[in-house]
């Protein structure tokens, strides 16, 4: 028999995020606002592995440079985990709804190969 | 019968959003290069709605600000998940290893309750 | 007659800066912290512009686009400038200082041409 | 008699920076949508120094916290007259433009004090 609340991944990594900062005695520092702040250094960190490369470079990723990508990539996550929580928001919920919200408001046959339709969203 | 969990809701929210680009052909604007660039535009998005906020403003959030950043989250996210697929990246993995890597970086003992510590990761 | 230099000038723009927070009371936000991401918010307002442009589109913006992003920079350097002077730094002292740095850190003889060398900074 | 072209502090930095790509050849990364995310970079670098701070002690930064600041400030500061100048664009005066488009916008006496105005911008 399921039992989604024990054994869930996201659920388990979001306990593990919650006792890291419980255990260091960090969760004074994680507002969401500075969360939101910690998530933009990431993401900086993250964008300093892409601007000097192509597109096409950076289809073509591989080895400890992309492994690099993968731990910021990493951070992003945890940081957007962390202020979903902080917040109270369902994290995979609204990114549902913010996809059934996306295909009605981008019907394909009008946007379709559109660059200009898509960036004045 | 058991919730579909957190991997399963995952992989779907993935089928989605594939089929979202690919009826619109956007696939063309998506190397990974251009997804970190949109990540940053959600993200200064987010950040807009945090900048003139003070910490505890940002802890007591509701009503139709908190569903405007509920939906900037979304965005970071479905981005995140967008550039993971591109990069091959298995992205609740790289959490999962990343965490690791900090509880042992982090020895509770030694940085507990220090922003300093914490700061010179 | 001469022009005003651009010390002048920017002399000139910082005290109008400074009056229009003042008749505003807009000063009590102000904090280095808030300021830091007022510049995030703006930065990804400008990165929003370019993020499904190739690079060769994004040499040749003219018209409304550029009008856009003219904007954009505008507002980034503004918030460069209340944040240096909330900060007590002389903003030009500090970019001459960085480039003495950086034209002996990166010897031309060593890193010309390549990406690598650059990213590595 | 005032010789603007080579005695002005904004022009000479801008050729020391033209000069200082030149002879390294790498004014072939520097399209505008790179050195955007070179900012992006930079900004994010800035943002870390902040992101555990509480406002008050974002006022009162010094010694070689201040000092590391002061060169996040200078990259960004590097980068968006690099970006400018690619572009086209005339800083300073997009700067005073934008300015005097922000003092018709927020008139004084309907915005004093409130965030909420000032946000929605």
């Amino acid at each position: 028999m399921a039992e989604p609340d024990s054994t869930d991944r996201l659920a388990l990594i979001r306990e593990r995020l919650r006792e890291f900062a419980r255990a260091r005695d960090w969760g004074q520092f994680h507002s969401p606002k500075n969360l939101v702040m910690a998530l933009t250094g990431e993401v900086g960190e993250l964008t300093e592995h892409f601007q000097w490369l192509t597109e096409q470079e950076s289809r073509e990723l591989c080895g400890t440079e992309l492994d690099g990508i993968r731990e910021e990539i990493a951070d992003v996550q945890i940081y957007l985990l962390m202020l979903s929580e902080k917040l109270g928001i369902d994290l995979l919920q609204a990114v549902e709804d913010k996809i059934a919200r996306n295909e009605q408001r981008y019907p394909a046959e009008r946007v379709r190969g559109s660059r200009r339709k898509y960036s004045e969203s």
